[in-house]
């Protein structure tokens, strides 16, 4: 068990990052900028820390890193000196810096108290860990603020078949491992992944419909605390075109 | 422990996996289509998993899926129905299949004993699944197969700008926590992913030269009898202009 001191979460203090968190007093509101398709696909990674930290329960400082302002505040060289890859998110943690959400996550899965994030049978979390693999490799890269600016004008229809290619895959593997949630009755990485995939891909346009274990899965996490009321929907913050 | 039955590889028998196998007689040699760049794109994750089965010593039955021949044999109806994202390797094994090669090779390196291939400290294990993941989603998806078909003529330089790109990450992280290896001094998952990423660098003329921690890495590994014997330059049904 490493020392329980605070981790530092650098990350883009937007939707998704008000949607999962909501954990205390260390995390302060921040002003949002206006809302960008680009920078919601850079998201989704950053999601996965905060909504692990949520179930977790884990108390964290965070430094927002916008992805807007200043042509992109992750490029700039104080932040390439945490992380090269010049991403969000970068977590500060017992004296390392840990880049990457599946590295974060298992990270804190591993050394923190709280609901366990990965089933105890091996099976079990080879199938979290294929899951969470198949959109954290499999489709989020895809759709990459990086990516999406390499792409240009055709970036919307590049990013949707992208994700129609993984949801269609997912959708099948999902049919057989799941119970209430991603892999059987326990919550896990794997729906730390699927929700803001899901987020994602409605944002794109995709007919999530046509994934019904998908759209089962999504709806009952949502309905969970950790994600409802952090939902981007609903925040103080939300720009009112984007309230429900 | 899970029973130690031998698990069914499905994934393309060329050179990645001649390079990294030879396992024992469970693996039979199998004649190679002509040289592609495309194919040796989709090569990378299946080597992963080949390379954690030599490492630990475990025997498999491979099963070819060939990446070229009839249009591509990981499109069939019947590879679809083991592994839906339709991309190599799916690995049958303890009565489950998983595709996705890091959750293969940290499902085999929790049930199997051998050298272990993350290490036992978890900030050891951040860092080998922070570099894997690196690899693994920051790299890799960006020059599969699927992908480069989509991106048409300017395939090869779109490759090499996110090898490079993800190489000039990968640089400065690995001068912070190599030893005689990726992280430390002992093998591990990140070594896996990084030698065939480095040789697909190579193909696509990327200069890894540039990249002091990375070179040296990959030429120590290459050193090692797993990784050496198995070399895709000389294997016997390598062909003539490949050879060294």
């Amino acid at each position: 068990m490493a020392s329980q001191t605070k981790p530092v979460l650098h990350g883009y203090f937007r939707s998704s990052c008000s949607w999962r968190v909501r954990i205390g007093e260390s995390c302060t509101s921040i002003g949002l900028p206006a809302c960008s398709l680009n920078a919601f696909t850079m998201l989704t990674k950053f999601a996965l820390c905060t909504s692990a930290f949520a179930l977790k329960g884990i108390e964290y400082d965070p430094v927002p890193v916008n992805l807007i302002q200043d042509g992109g505040q992750q490029l700039s060289e104080q932040y390439k000196k945490l992380n090269p890859m010049q991403q969000v998110p970068s977590v500060e943690i017992d004296g390392i810096t840990v880049s990457q959400s599946l590295a974060v996550i298992q990270y804190v899965d591993e050394t923190r108290p709280g609901p366990r994030l990965l089933p105890a049978d091996p099976k079990g979390r080879a199938q979290v860990r294929m899951i969470s693999d198949l959109i954290a490799s499999g489709i989020q890269p895809l759709q990459n603020l990086h990516v999406l600016q390499k792409i240009g004008a055709e970036k919307a229809q590049w990013a949707q078949h992208f994700i129609e290619r993984g949801f269609q895959a997912l959708e099948p593997i999902l049919k057989q491992t799941a119970g209430k949630y991603c892999v059987g009755d326990e919550i896990s990485m794997a729906d730390i992944c699927l929700v803001p995939q899901v987020y994602n891909a409605e944002r794109f346009k995709v007919d999530v419909g046509q994934y019904p274990t998908i759209k089962r899965l999504n709806r009952t996490l949502l309905e969970m605390e950790a994600f409802k009321v952090t939902h981007p929907s609903c925040q103080p913050d939300t720009p009112a075109d984007l309230r429900s």
